[in-house]
């Protein structure tokens, strides 16, 4: 038995560095495998869930300078899994050569919620309205968060702009006395802040677009998310909403992906309250929203993302099928392991089962289960019918009961 | 940097070990990384295409006893990339515990054309007239030859029922001068002989059946396939010959593989003359002929067979387009390499690309293109141009002027 060492002297002149090695990675690899394209991955175990499948891994974490400069000398470009990267470490490595897709600029914005608000803002692009504080002293945090309840009332919401304290990083405010706390807190944890109004959220929909360094571009269909306790449950294509805000979604993260001059794939999730329709959050890279793209649509966000940061044609992103559902995988309070659990979940018509080689805890994003057809209730309960078989908790408002009929998951 | 080792002490429950690394190993890599399953690759090279991007790689021969029991050591279930194998070095392995999928007898069937023939028309199942001669003198092979002529007349095929000499497995004779010689020259190399009809064929079908332990089986439907000079060139679905030739074929196939007791996928190419459907050849593993069931199908034929090789639900085999189109992709004749030409390729609408990771040279099969869609010219043409851009040469009979009005390929 030998350890394998696919990458040798001969570099591939298309192969894909990517820092960081979860789902993202792994889902990357797969359609790389297809479209003969050479991966390695940086990651911080070996047996992270991009690693185990990766042709090439580097261990090492996303912020050490040793291990990035030895994934970048092993490819052509380099992209990203995750956010948590050091910015000004990845402009040296551009200084010294490497190719970074997207640029760390655009991984900033993402990022940096203040920032990303204020750009977005800056560009008329419809986002809840806000205060950017960062760092500042508990005074001034409180002033600015009482500017914008002068313009708005309460409650308000104060959001980390990067990482949080105490495990959290959103805290909903509902007078002074608690703005007080909250702006004391961060000041003393040197968490940087930004306040927004409580936007009386309706639905959730989010929309990935990719797009190459010569701003060509394209969408996939925007999606509704169902969000339960912060996490999201459920992507439905089409939403419930109509094509309208389906459309005006599309147009919103269009303009995003330019704003932030995004090389790859950029996930845009919106709020949808009343007639509005705001920005919450952006991720410069694959996200879960747009897993119902890999067997719902003709070119998934992985490929399509590896096409962008190797400068190749963007695929067609039309679906292949009128209604698609995607579940996530959560583990379940028995912490069982999915795998074992395949035989009910495959049993269930045309779920497509995607588990990422994850040890199984409570609560923990395992897999994904996407169901296409031409029945949007359908497609939902079959969705959940696999999950749940995986171990899934199915949260209230789901309703498994076989007529059909269910029941709109709980959003937010 | 670090080698990565990814299969420790802890030998996953699900893992596959795949004797044999090509293209039909990679894609099934790529299906069980979707499924979170493991696999571990048995490969001749570490180059090969299927130990480019499976987690685990065993260098060694197919036939060597150590190598073969390393792979089986790391996994709870082998099973084949090729029908190259030693049936009684896997016997051996199977007295020392190893669970072997398909079964060695079913390999050995698929093997050996002598075999095959005779155990399928036993079971009455239609293949062209033929004798079995095996391993026989000169003299003992001419009579059986001249026997089977006093039947059907000349010409004839002789073919190697296993390997072959010069080369070659195929000998068409024209008459008994013709028949010694093939005769002679297959007892000196000891090369077993089948003799056959030489079959007037119209069109060439295949089918892929997945079939469980239990007997339970699904199967794609039925295919036309293009041949051009002995090569597979195109697959089509549905064929031009209408629904019912093609569920004669599905039925003919699912016989065979209870015939064959196959588990895992099972392929069967058929001749169509007149109106006659007759078994040709049959192969216990993936298949070129079913590579369009990627995106083509809900379930592709590599998940499907990892399914049916751990004893799990098979899925659903039903079409997810009306029409589908593969064209191989053929290294040119300036053996440049695909991937350096995915540019041209990727901006074919709809083409799925799959490149195989293989070193260019003219002939060899290094990847495939996928179209789905509901035209059949329109999916042919596409996937025809395409597998051009890659440096694919297209035989006389296939027109990509682009009025869509392409010609039959050229069929054998």
């Amino acid at each position: 038995v030998t350890a394998r060492e696919p990458i040798d002297g001969d570099t591939p002149i298309h192969s894909v560095g990517i820092v960081g090695a979860g789902q993202l990675a792994r889902m990357m690899c797969e359609a790389a495998s297809a479209l003969g394209i050479g991966v390695v991955v940086l990651a911080e175990a070996a047996g992270d869930p991009g690693a185990l499948v990766a042709p090439a891994v580097v261990v090492g974490a996303p912020d050490d300078p040793t291990a990035l400069r030895a994934l970048a000398g092993l490819c052509s470009v380099l992209t990203f899994d995750h956010e948590q990267v050091d910015v000004d470490l990845l402009r040296s490595l551009e200084h010294e050569g490497a190719v970074v897709r997207p640029d760390p600029a655009t991984l900033d914005m993402a990022v940096d919620k203040g920032e990303m608000r204020r750009r977005l803002a800056e560009a008329g692009i419809p986002v809840p309205a806000h205060r950017v504080i960062g760092k500042a002293s508990a005074t001034d945090a409180l002033a600015a968060i009482a500017d914008l309840a002068s313009d708005h009332g309460w409650p308000l919401v104060v959001k980390a702009a990067r990482g949080g304290y105490d495990g959290k990083g959103v805290w909903p405010v509902e007078d002074l006395a608690d703005a007080s706390r909250v702006a004391r807190r961060a000041s003393d944890a040197g968490t940087p802040l930004v306040v927004e109004e409580m936007v009386a959220i309706d639905a959730e929909l989010a929309v990935v677009v990719a797009r190459r360094a010569d701003g060509s571009a394209v969408s996939w269909p925007a999606v509704e998310t169902i969000q339960v306790d912060g996490l999201c449950r459920e992507v439905r294509y089409p939403g419930t909403l109509g094509p309208d805000l389906a459309r005006r979604a599309g147009e919103v993260a269009r303009s995003v992906a330019d704003v932030a001059e995004a090389v790859g794939v950029l996930a845009v999730e919106l709020f949808v309250s009343g007639d509005r329709l705001l920005v919450n959050e952006v991720a410069a890279r694959p996200h879960n929203s747009a897993h119902w793209t890999i067997e719902g649509a003709t070119t998934s966000q992985f490929e399509n993302h590896l096409r962008a940061v190797l400068d190749l044609p963007l695929g067609s992103t039309e679906p292949t099928a009128p209604c698609v559902a995607t579940v996530n995988v959560l583990g379940g309070a028995e912490g069982a392991d999915p795998v074992k659990r395949l035989v009910p979940a495959l049993r269930v018509p045309g779920a497509h089962v995607h588990l990422y080689g994850k040890a199984p805890r409570p609560g923990r994003k395992l897999g994904h289960v996407t169901v296409c057809g031409d029945d949007s209730d359908d497609v939902r309960l079959r969705a959940w019918t696999a999950a749940r078989a995986l171990g899934t908790p199915v949260p209230s408002g789901v309703d498994l009961s076989g007529s059909g009929a269910t029941a709109r998951g709980g959003a937010a």
